[in-house]
């Protein structure tokens, strides 16, 4: 019997995920499965979900054995009661990829100064020679898939990277620290800060007043990661008392940021729109289509969230 | 006896440079050599050099065994017929770093378009995603220590790098080409051009009207090698008619960049002031104190110019 696959998303996720979703399901011998906005609960194998979707109970998916993702953050998800099956985050190639671009570039960009010429082309010839990599150290709040793969490539470029996560991890070329003294740590020496942490009950606010007391005068906060890890207030009065240099963020609260929203017109912080890492169809249907291939082989699924973790 | 080394360079470079250059003679057992600003052209031994300096006339160095360029550019020099001396080129490891650095924080910048968030913190959410660096094509003129290095660094990133040289070059993870058929297809499908070449005659005005032609609509130019490289007047009606997106430039025919210059005033220019690659003095000490031990030991001398070839 073919199975059925509800597409719990927004229109035009559908729009952008249906011909990769059905690629990729042919690809694991499943290209007869019934993909579709709108299946009975009941009759339902897989959700293929997003958290800002319409379905949030999932008491009537009886049979349901899966839950997956297609945002690599589940805070939306993970906190429902009615969820008894298997949650999945996404784990993509591509979006692992748009992050170390992104973050590598506004890393870069804070390195260089560049905004220094960017927005001073009025003829003054301004020769600000900034230190090498190996002189700017680089903290990582959190060391998951993307903490990782960005601390890899930052470390690749000759920073001296320290990446900090809740319990104790190793990566290959980074100083690995943990726990609440490790923090202190971690912090202490950073010039920037890339906050790549999971949010959780445990994780917000984590950037608050007195953790940005310990970062060196002047350093760069990078937030790519959730926009809750910041307490906003603490870090505008940072930036206003000139202990913290710079903040980029690409997260936040509230998104879009409310044109209102003092971070804009702040002249030491710059605004992304969530454009830091996105998910690519592509890749991520090939994600998708794997634990289905699992499920139904019978093999464990893979990037299952830890429901007491809330990760 | 203590070998005397005239440091012919200006009095700011003297300010940074002793020190380093002592120590790096004291490291090599030269620690009572006579370093010094002034000494007669017939008792000199080596001669510390910046092609700015006042020493033009080699005739009268009558027993100096090599000129130590402090610059990796040597065209300032190379064409000064009274040099009959060996004349070295500087290869700094921290001159290739800060290039790498340079290089990478530009084309990174290019490729996400942080000019659009940086210049732009209006209120508006401009979800602009990028594409992922694997399908962002970039080209490296030139494959000498700088341009290889910068290859390595991205193509370490996930950029397809492809790299042209006079003559053919082999670099582990770059597209390699080289002559003129090579240059044709190193530039067509380039979306972002950097500019590592030395300049020769023959490099000059290498990037003209017809080259321009050759790249892709939107390419971007990133020059941090040889003002003489590019035909400026080619490269503002290419900026003008929108083939080209913009130009990044560090150097210039004519430095620091006149105020009046079109480039200044050019919003798809942006200027930086010759500070992509600067030569760190405690690296770079090393480097002429390490020609200065091989000239005592009988050895060889490294980072010999070819006279004939210009670099």
């Amino acid at each position: 019997m073919p199975l059925n696959i509800l597409f719990a998303a927004s229109e035009d996720r559908w729009q952008a995920y249906e011909a990769p979703l059905r690629e990729a399901l042919s690809d694991i011998g499943q290209g007869d499965a019934n993909l579709a906005l709108d299946i009975p609960a009941a009759e339902v194998d897989y959700i293929v979900y997003a958290p800002s979707s319409e379905v949030q109970d999932f008491m009537p998916y009886t049979r349901t054995k899966a839950v997956l993702n297609l945002w690599a953050g589940v805070e939306g998800v993970v906190g429902n009661d009615t969820l008894t099956q298997p949650l999945a985050r996404m784990v993509d190639d591509g979006l692992t990829q748009g992050m170390v671009d992104w973050v590598v570039g506004h890393t870069m960009r804070h390195h260089l100064n560049t905004d220094l010429h960017v927005m001073n082309q009025d003829g003054k010839w301004r020769r600000y020679v900034p230190p090498l990599a190996p002189d700017r150290p680089v903290t990582i709040l959190g060391l998951g898939a993307l903490g990782r793969a960005c601390g890899e490539a930052l470390a690749g470029l000759g920073f001296p990277v320290t990446g900090w996560s809740r319990s104790q991890k190793d990566v290959e070329g980074l100083r690995c620290l943990s726990g609440d003294e490790g923090l202190v740590q971690a912090l202490s020496d950073a010039q920037i800060v890339i906050l790549l942490l999971p949010q959780t009950p445990d994780t917000e606010n984590l950037l608050n007043a007195a953790r940005l007391d310990l970062l060196p005068e002047g350093a760069v906060i990078i937030n790519p990661g959730r926009g809750p890890l910041i307490d906003d207030d603490a870090l505008l009065s940072a930036l206003d008392s000139g202990h913290i240099g710079h903040a980029t963020l690409d997260v936040f609260r509230e998104e879009p940021l409310p044109a209102e929203h003092p971070y804009w017109a702040h002249p030491k912080v710059t605004v992304t729109p969530h454009i830091a890492s996105e998910t690519r169809p592509k890749s991520a249907s090939r994600v998708i289509a794997e634990n289905i291939r699992r499920g139904e082989a019978g093999e464990p699924f893979v990037h299952l969230v830890d429901r007491s973790l809330g990760y």
